[in-house]
C-alpha cells in the first residue's frame, strides 16, 4: 500500500519539497494550491473549467457555509459533496471554525464547542469537535479539518494561550471521534489537526509538538495571514515546520499572495488555499508571470493584446486586456468569470512550476527570479 | 452572387418559412433566435460557450450601451465589435433608440433626432438617424437597424400617428445616409428599417407599406411585446407580414417567450431576439422541452436528476436540479452561468427544431404539440 504522502524530493538549499498526496479521489502533485469553493462552487467558474483549464487537483469546501446551505440532508442524499457538485477530484473541507469566528454572531465558546447564530437567518447552531467530524463525514471530503479557534491579529499572549489550550482540548475530542467513526461513502477520509498559537514562538512550538503527537496523516498551520507582517508569518512557519514530522504533508491555511506561496514552499509547506485569486479577480486584479495588473487602470483601455500571452488557460489568449477592462468597468458578469479562470490558472501554474524546479534542483534560483517578476505592478 | 436571403421553403399550412441569411460573418439558418449581448457580452456566458454549447449563429449588441461603454474609439481601434469581443459569427445591432426611450433621461425628440442624458453619468448625447448609421459602421455589425421611436403600450392614436411619422422621417434620412456611407472593415453591412404604429391596424399597414418601399435587404417589426396582449401582437404581425415582401427576412424585435416565438414563426417571422432566456435564467426560471421550471421551488431541493435530460448543452447533464437550486438560493454566480447556457441552448434548439419541421412539412402539427409542452409549468 502506498503511503498517504510520498515525499519525492527535498530541496538541498531550501526546505522545499515535492511529493504526491494520495487522497481518495486524486493523487495530488505537491506543492499544490487549492481553489476555494466556498458553498459548493468556486465562484464564477464551471467545474469543467476547473478541471480542463485551471487543472485544479483539489478544491476546498467550507463546512460552515455548506452546513447552512444547502444543508447536510441535501448533501447526504446526494451521496456527498463530490456527487452533489459533480467534482470527481479531491475536496478538502475546513471545520467551520474560521467562518464561525469571522461571520457568525453571538458566539459562545466552551470546552464542548461553540454556539453561534447564522449570518444568513440568525438561527442558532452549535459546532463541537465531534459534530464537525460527523458533518465532514456527511460532506465526504477527502481531507477533513479539526475544529480550532483561529485567533485574530493582534492577540494578547494570555488570550492566545487560553485559546490554544481550547484548540488542543477540542483536537483531543475531535481526533478520538474521528478514529471512532467511519466514512459514509466507501472511501477513506483524512483528518488534519491544526497548529495555532498566534505569533508567539513558545505557543507555536508547544502547539506543533502537541499536534505532532497525534498520528494524523497530515497537519495544518492555521492562524496566519490574519494581518501580521509577512516576515512574522515566515518565522512562525519555520518554527512549526522544524517540529512537524517531515514525512507528512503540511497545509498552510488561507495563504496567500504568489510571493507568500513561494516563500511557504521554500519553508517546507506542501498545500495552500486562498480566496485571493478569485476575490481579487472580481475586483480586476490579475496575477501574471510578468507582474500584477489592475485591469481597471486607464492604461489598458486600448491594449488589445491578449490578457496573458504566457497564460496557461484558454481565456488568456481568447480575450484582450481592453475587452476584459471594458467588462469590469461595465460590471459584466463575464469579467469575473474570465479573471477568475486566469488567476486560478496562474496559481496552479505557479505551484506546478515550483514543483518542477524542486525536482530539477534549481528551485532557489528560480524562486529568486520569479518572485521579482510576479510581485511587481505592471 | 447569392441573394442575401435564400428562402428554402414556405410551410403550406402556416406562413412559416425556412431560409438562409447570408450575412458577412455567418450563413444563418432561419428561423433563428439571437442571444442578446447588451454591452459586448451575452451576460454570464463565454463566447466559446455561445459557439460550442449554445450554437448561436448571430448575437445582438446594443448600440446605446456600446456607444456609452466602452465607447466608439475603443471599438474602432479594435477593428470593430467582432474583433473586440472575439466573436467571428454574425452580430446585429439595434439603433440605440429603444434604450434611449427606456433608460435615458431628459429625452428631447425632433425631426433631427433625439437628445438624452446617459443613465450612467448624466452626460448629454444626441442620436440622429445619420449618426446611428455611423456608429453602427464603427461597431461593424452585420445587420444595422434604423433609428425609430418604440411607442409604449398603451399609446393613444394621435401620439402613435405622430410618432410613426417621425420614425418614417428618420428612416428616410437614415436610409439615405446608409446608402452614402461605406463599411469600415472590408465587409458588407445590412440596414433594416423598422415597422412601427403601435396597436393600430391602419398605422401598421401604412408603416409596413412605407418600410417595404425601401429596397432594404431585410425588415423588422418593432414596438411589440411592450405590454399588449399576445393575441393583439399576433394580429399585428399578420397584418404587417401580409405587406412585407415575402422574399426578404423579417425580424420581430424583442420577442419573446417560446410560445411567442413559435407563433411568430408560424406567422412568417424569421428572426427573434429577447433578453428573456438570460434574464429569467438569472432569476431561476428554466425553459425546457417538458415545460417551465422555477428552480427555486422547494420541490427541486432533493431532485438530483440532470437539469434537463433532453437538453442540448453540456450543463444539462453535468449539473443536477438540486445543485442548480442550491446555487441560485445561495446567490452563487455559477447559477446564472449554468441557467443562461441552458436557456439559450433551449431557445436555439427550439428554432432549429422548428426549422427542421418546416423543411419536413409537419411544422403545424409539431408546433401544436410542442407549444403545449413548453408552456406548462412543471
Amino acid at each position: 500500500m502506498k503511503p498517504y504522502f510520498e515525499l519525492l524530493t527535498k530541496d538541498e538549499k531550501t526546505k522545499a519539497r515535492a511529493g504526491i498526496l494520495h487522497t481518495a479521489h486524486q493523487d495530488i502533485q505537491t506543492p499544490i494550491f487549492m481553489p476555494v469553493g466556498t458553498v459548493g462552487s468556486v465562484k464564477a467558474v464551471h467545474q469543467q473549467e476547473l478541471k480542463d483549464d485551471i487543472k485544479a487537483q483539489i478544491i476546498l469546501g467550507n463546512t460552515y457555509h455548506l452546513y447552512l446551505r444547502p444543508g447536510l440532508e441535501v448533501i447526504n442524499k446526494a451521496g456527498g459533496l463530490h456527487k452533489f457538485i459533480n467534482w470527481d477530484r479531491a475536496i478538502l473541507t475546513d471545520s467551520g471554525g474560521y467562518q464561525v469566528f469571522s461571520l457568525a454572531a453571538n458566539r459562545k465558546l466552551s470546552d464542548d464547542g461553540v454556539t453561534f447564530k447564522s449570518h444568513i437567518d440568525g438561527s442558532k447552531h452549535t459546532f463541537t469537535p465531534e459534530n464537525v467530524v460527523d458533518t465532514q463525514r456527511i460532506i465526504g471530503s477527502d481531507i477533513m479539518m479539526a475544529l480550532d479557534e483561529c485567533t485574530p491579529y493582534p492577540c494578547d499572549y494570555d488570550y492566545a494561550k487560553k485559546s490554544l489550550d481550547l484548540t488542543h482540548h477540542w483536537l483531543k475530542k475531535g481526533f478520538e471521534h474521528f478514529e471512532k467513526t467511519k466514512p459514509l461513502y466507501g472511501y477513506e477520509q483524512a483528518y488534519f489537526p491544526i497548529v495555532q498559537g498566534s505569533v508567539y514562538k513558545d505557543l507555536r512550538e508547544q502547539s506543533a509538538e502537541t499536534i505532532a503527537s497525534y498520528n494524523a496523516v497530515g497537519y495544518a498551520i492555521g492562524g496566519l495571514s490574519v494581518g501580521e507582517p509577512a516576515e512574522m508569518m515566515y518565522d512562525i512557519i519555520k518554527i512549526v515546520n522544524n517540529i512537524l514530522p517531515s514525512e507528512k504533508p503540511r497545509y498552510l491555511m488561507g495563504v496567500g499572495t504568489p510571493e507568500n506561496i513561494l516563500e511557504g514552499i521554500s519553508l517546507g509547506v506542501d498545500m495552500f488555499d486562498c480566496v485571493m485569486p478569485t476575490r481579487n479577480a472580481r475586483n480586476g486584479m490579475l496575477f501574471t508571470q510578468k507582474g500584477i495588473i489592475n485591469i481597471k487602470n486607464a492604461k489598458w483601455k486600448f491594449d488589445y493584446s491578449p490578457i496573458d500571452e504566457n497564460g496557461t488557460s484558454y481565456v488568456d489568449n481568447q480575450y484582450s486586456k481592453a475587452y476584459l477592462r471594458h467588462l469590469i468597468v461595465a460590471n459584466e458578469r463575464l469579467a469575473a468569470q474570465i479573471a477568475s479562470i486566469h488567476n486560478l490558472s496562474f496559481y496552479l501554474w505557479l505551484v506546478q512550476e515550483a514543483r518542477k524546479h524542486i525536482l530539477a534542483d534549481d528551485f532557489e534560483s528560480w524562486k529568486k527570479e520569479i518572485v521579482k517578476q510576479v510581485t511587481q505592478r505592471i
